[in-house]
């Protein structure tokens, strides 16, 4: 008997579902110390097959062997420290307000409130963090954080390292003494979209494309009981530089953003897309950015499919009739090279839709404001995104009117500095409004990805064999609680 | 200029749309302190109001001075919590990570993370409190709390109070230093319809029918930007009465359960619709629940509309051929006397679609079982409560495994008391999994549903002057925050 099913496409997944929904009982039921030894445990087997899953990896993803590496430990990483943090407890929630017969709106009873794991969780698995957004990636530690069995639908675009790290995830989870139906990876859209659709699952994860995601989501409210779906999507990452910054700094600032728009061949959902100069400035933001650019290596993209969309996003992004293709990044056999392109803030105003569309790949979009109005303006015409970054000088009065516009369209603000390269922390917001993500208050990125997977529930005068732990008098697992009101939070060790 | 508008059916909202997104980048740079001002000018002037506004609401509701007056009191009480919750500011979720070189997935910057308001926000009044869950009601007093505009969708079964409600409120509002915009009334289903699909609309809210409901949700998911929407609608509030119980103090439950479903005349979506007994005892409880049914009064309900639906739901119940109707309430002209019907436990379980289907109104279903084996087959017939109600003794074995089945499937548990009477707390939640909610992990009831109107943002190495105060070093707002994992709580007055 072990924990996991590896389901082929078009095999019955029925199984996985009675299995996962079995388990959902007695997860709800494991203790945060026990539910922080999976985790561990999960973390420990991956740690210990890094030999044999980076060349996997490297085969499959054509990403460089050190990226993988550094991947593999983000991912055990996020699996460890989402296990202090349950064991912690403050992701609990646990709220007691005692008896009070003069509450103003009548006799209060006991209530203690807490949170319960939402049951299965469908996570689809992204291609381009083909360790830490995918089979053990951050919505499987967030759900199991949060006690919930998983069931991962495999991205096509790494199937052996998909199945073999599916493997090593549930003998670890076996091994540490998880219940059968813990975890399962099903293959194929059709056998993903069954699962959807299927009552038994209670919520759903996606890292990917606009396109999939909203379908995905569609899928997810149709049903006879929708469920929560939190889908993170695309994002241009605009970053805007103002003048002290363009004019004392430019230099450094262009080739910052070189670096982060190319990074992993521009394969990232936080790649700065756009890059607003000065108009005044912008030739020399070109004569900088166009040599280094051109002398760039290209790279083979992770797959077949996300070259081919790249072609398509970025042929009809240099077809534009504003937009000036400044380098037309060459193309060999299976290698892309980066591509600059370059338009006005005007232009990008006018033509917000077309040029604002994410091009997922090695290519950025320069675009030159004429004054601090055009540059605000500009920064309002995007409706949801993940990151926004700004290059300025704090004394500068563009910079609190371009956060103000700024923070209310983004799930994160990057100061002097450059969007890819998201923290695992308990400060990150991996998220923001649609068409960034489907739920606009929840990351998925981060320690706060946990709570999108538990429901709270209120015991009312009930007796305390019945409380979860975290309830009970005396605060056995020393958690974080709102007592009448007021935070207790007991010593830290 | 007033910071309200009262827009009639048929007239067009694009106005109260360009004031409530004017004001939500306002209300976004508001203090919680203010934001909490704001709130208990709404409370005093309602108060103020109390002489004018409980006859209009007699004359509409058809409700009882006494329940009236006091549930006045609960939607005051309830604004005036919600702002020393704002003012202590656990809202606000503050998170800050200091840099760390050595931080295992790279060096960390410095993340500060809290949360915003999300904007715009239409609510939709529901008829049966006219207060406490209407124009001023939890829903609009937890989107303010969290610093959005609101646009309330009247009900129409109290169109006179709405619009004085909401004159009163607006007036309120202006009198604090809301900016304009901060609330409007709208009137009409086909304009609620055109707000709600609106872009500049953030999230909705609704308490009513699931039909309803489930209508309004499918259309929030549908716009092109699909936002949250937030929908208390029905349930059934399961209420199980252990052998022990039924033994013990079997006439005095029957009392208890009789007065908590006709109370309001049943018009409450915590009413207990089901009571399960043993069968062995179900003649008793028969026997005492008969007279005293048949001798309460009749009252009106609501409104035509809701009387006409409670008719047609208990009709096709007493037709069911699973059901016995045991007293069938006299009905006279615009009055409704109490109904109760009677099933096995067995018929529940083979016909649960029909015999679970919620029937707002003065009737319920008293259910007998043969065992508690049948009584837990019985409990997992339930997919999403807002409740369940639970009389036992401590010591009898059934009330663990009881517990476990409805904590999954519920949003309340109350043990040895009645589901009917929502404490407006901090450890309330008044919510569940669908079909009782669309947000199964969301209340509408009590301090914790501010947070569904809330959205994170990181600000990554940010300068201090464009940081939310919340988030600045010193912590200048006295809030509880998490430093790098590490809850802290300042001293509390």
């Amino acid at each position: 008997m072990t924990t996991s099913r590896v389901v082929s496409t078009g095999e019955d997944h029925e199984t996985v579902l009675d299995n996962a929904t079995a388990a959902a009982e007695k997860l709800a039921a494991t203790s945060p110390a026990d539910i922080a030894g999976l985790l561990r445990g999960v973390a420990a087997e991956l740690d210990a097959h890094t030999e044999e899953l980076v060349p996997l990896a490297q085969r499959e993803s054509h990403l460089p062997e050190g990226r993988l590496r550094g991947e593999l430990v983000r991912t055990t990483f996020q699996l460890r420290l989402f296990a202090d943090t349950v064991e912690e407890g403050a992701h609990l929630k646990a709220t007691i307000d005692t008896p009070d017969p003069d509450w103003p709106t009548g006799a209060r009873p006991d209530l203690r409130r807490t949170v319960l794991p939402l049951g299965p969780v469908l996570v689809f698995a992204a291609s381009n963090f083909p360790f830490a957004f995918s089979v053990a990636g951050g919505d499987t530690a967030s759900a199991l954080a949060a006690g919930c069995p998983v069931v991962v639908k495999a991205h096509p675009g790494h199937p052996e390292l998909s199945r073999r790290t599916a493997e090593i995830v549930a003998g670890a989870l076996t091994s540490a003494g998880a219940p059968e139906g813990t975890f399962a990876l099903v293959e194929g859209t059709e056998q993903a979209k069954a699962v959807l659709l299927d009552e038994r699952v209670r919520a759903g994860a996606f890292t990917g494309s606009n396109t999939a995601g909203r379908a995905l989501f569609d899928l997810a409210c149709s049903r006879n009981s929708p469920i929560p779906f939190y889908a993170e999507m695309g994002s241009v990452n605009p970053a805007f530089v103002t003048p002290e910054a363009a004019a004392g700094r430019g230099a450094e600032i262009a080739r910052g953003y070189l670096d982060s728009y190319t990074l992993g061949v521009g394969q990232f959902c936080t790649k700065p897309g756009l890059l607003l100069v000065p108009s005044s400035v912008a030739q020399r933001f070109r004569d900088v950015l166009i040599p280094e650019v051109e002398q760039r290596a290209a790279a083979p993209m992770l797959n077949d499919g996300i070259e081919n969309a790249f072609r398509e996003t970025l042929g009809a992004l240099g077809d534009h009739a504003a937009v000036e293709t400044l380098v037309s990044g060459r193309r060999s056999e299976g290698e892309v090279g980066p591509s600059l392109l370059y338009t006005s803030a005007r232009e990008l105003v006018d033509n917000r839709e077309e040029l604002t569309a994410e091009c997922f790949g090695p290519a950025s979009l320069l675009v030159g404001y004429s004054d601090t109005d055009e540059l605000l303006e500009a920064a309002g015409v995007f409706t949801g995104e993940l990151t926004a970054t700004v290059h300025g000088d704090e004394e500068e009065s563009i910079v609190a009117p371009l956060y103000r516009t700024l923070r209310a369209r983004v799930g994160r603000l990057v100061w002097n500095g450059w969007p890819t390269g998201v923290s695992v922390s308990h400060g990150m917001q991996h998220g923001g409004p649609y068409p960034a993500t489907t739920a606009p208050i929840h990351t998925s990125v981060g320690t706060a990805g946990i709570e999108r997977f538990l429901r709270p529930v209120s015991f009312q005068n009930a007796p305390r064999a019945v409380l979860p732990e975290a309830l009970r008098d005396g605060n056995p697992l020393g958690v974080p609680r709102r007592v009448n009101g007021r935070m207790e939070t007991p010593e830290q060790g």
